[in-house]
């Protein structure tokens, strides 16, 4: 597909190299499946371009993304022992949050998601990855066990050239007005509608 | 997410584990971009589970999709040479199909997409692969060098358990009919509205 053209040129005093080259806050959101799906296939494509991907998973069982966690963890490998593409982290906030010291015990969700802002906040300061899947992260937000001010501030303010996908349902408004490109996938039709069930390797 | 349940058991004559099994046609279509990636996102969780993954790109000039197939063909090694997730093959028209002795020399678009087609036809009869990702296919459809009953015959009518992913703008009626998941990506809001063109890792 060609790249297109936008339609306006800004009066924002950058060269075309300038505002191509912005690092980008994405937002997945709506009702339907797939919004991880397609976090994950924008990260696989900055996986290829040698970017340093983390993934931070903030759901209490992580066990339907077990299929990206293996793929990316084996690209992760390939990078560590090829130096093809870029190293992969992967956390998740199900098991207790891997660099935390309460890991196994994070009965109390609003305490380790906050938590795993924390953790974020201080990575985005210090510039630690290329790209950010915060998957799920509209959760935490929405039930307030995380600050949208502070997390809308904190992506806004954002050191370097970071990329920040967020995904999940009901994204608050304030993160929307602060998002570069916010997708959303609609469903036409879907095996659920004919009275059939999620199946491995298709909806995990 | 949980996975939901169906609000209709149909009278079909299939056990809940037949039906959740049955093999899919899923076509991501609409205006916007991210068709491809989220379809890319789901072959990725295919490879996860060892699934024999089979891409084919139908557009003339493949370098927009770069990412993805490097970081595919690094999971193809991965399998190849530690037996984990599955094989992958990747194919496309845009330099001749790798399969074909007219390589490098397919100036007639019309032919070389019906040459692919053909391929791909003979390959769901011998169940080759498990998830086919026919890259814009809809164009071809769409350009009358395929044609879209006997696409839609082959594909209703694949023996086995093959699972068929088309992507593309404009996705024949015949077509989403006969498919099982229909999804359609839309845009809230793109920063080349803010006159920013695409960039690399982001966009290709």
């Amino acid at each position: 597909m060609p790249q297109g053209q936008p339609l306006v040129v800004p009066q924002d005093g950058l060269t075309t190299r300038q505002r191509r080259n912005r690092p980008l806050v994405v937002v997945h959101t709506g009702a339907m499946k797939g919004k991880s799906t397609a976090a994950f296939g924008l990260a696989l494509r900055g996986w290829a371009q040698g970017w340093d991907i983390g993934v931070f998973q903030f759901v209490k069982s992580a066990k339907w993304k077990v299929g990206e966690e293996n793929a990316f963890r084996a690209l992760g490998r390939v990078h560590d022992e090829t130096g093809e593409g870029g190293p992969v982290e992967w956390h998740k906030m199900g098991e207790g949050w891997s660099w935390s010291r309460k890991q196994g015990s994070d009965d109390d969700h609003a305490a380790a998601a906050a938590e795993g802002w924390l953790e974020i906040k201080r990575r985005l300061e210090t510039e630690r990855h290329d790209v950010y899947v915060l998957d799920e992260f509209t959760y935490p937000m929405k039930w307030g066990w995380v600050d949208v001010d502070d997390v809308v501030k904190t992506l806004v303010e954002r050191p370097g050239h970071q990329h920040v996908i967020i995904t999940g349902r009901d994204a608050d408004l304030r993160l929307i007005e602060a998002a570069d490109l916010v997708m959303e996938t609609g469903k036409i039709k879907h095996p659920m509608d004919a009275g059939q069930k999620g199946q491995r390797g298709i909806e995990w």
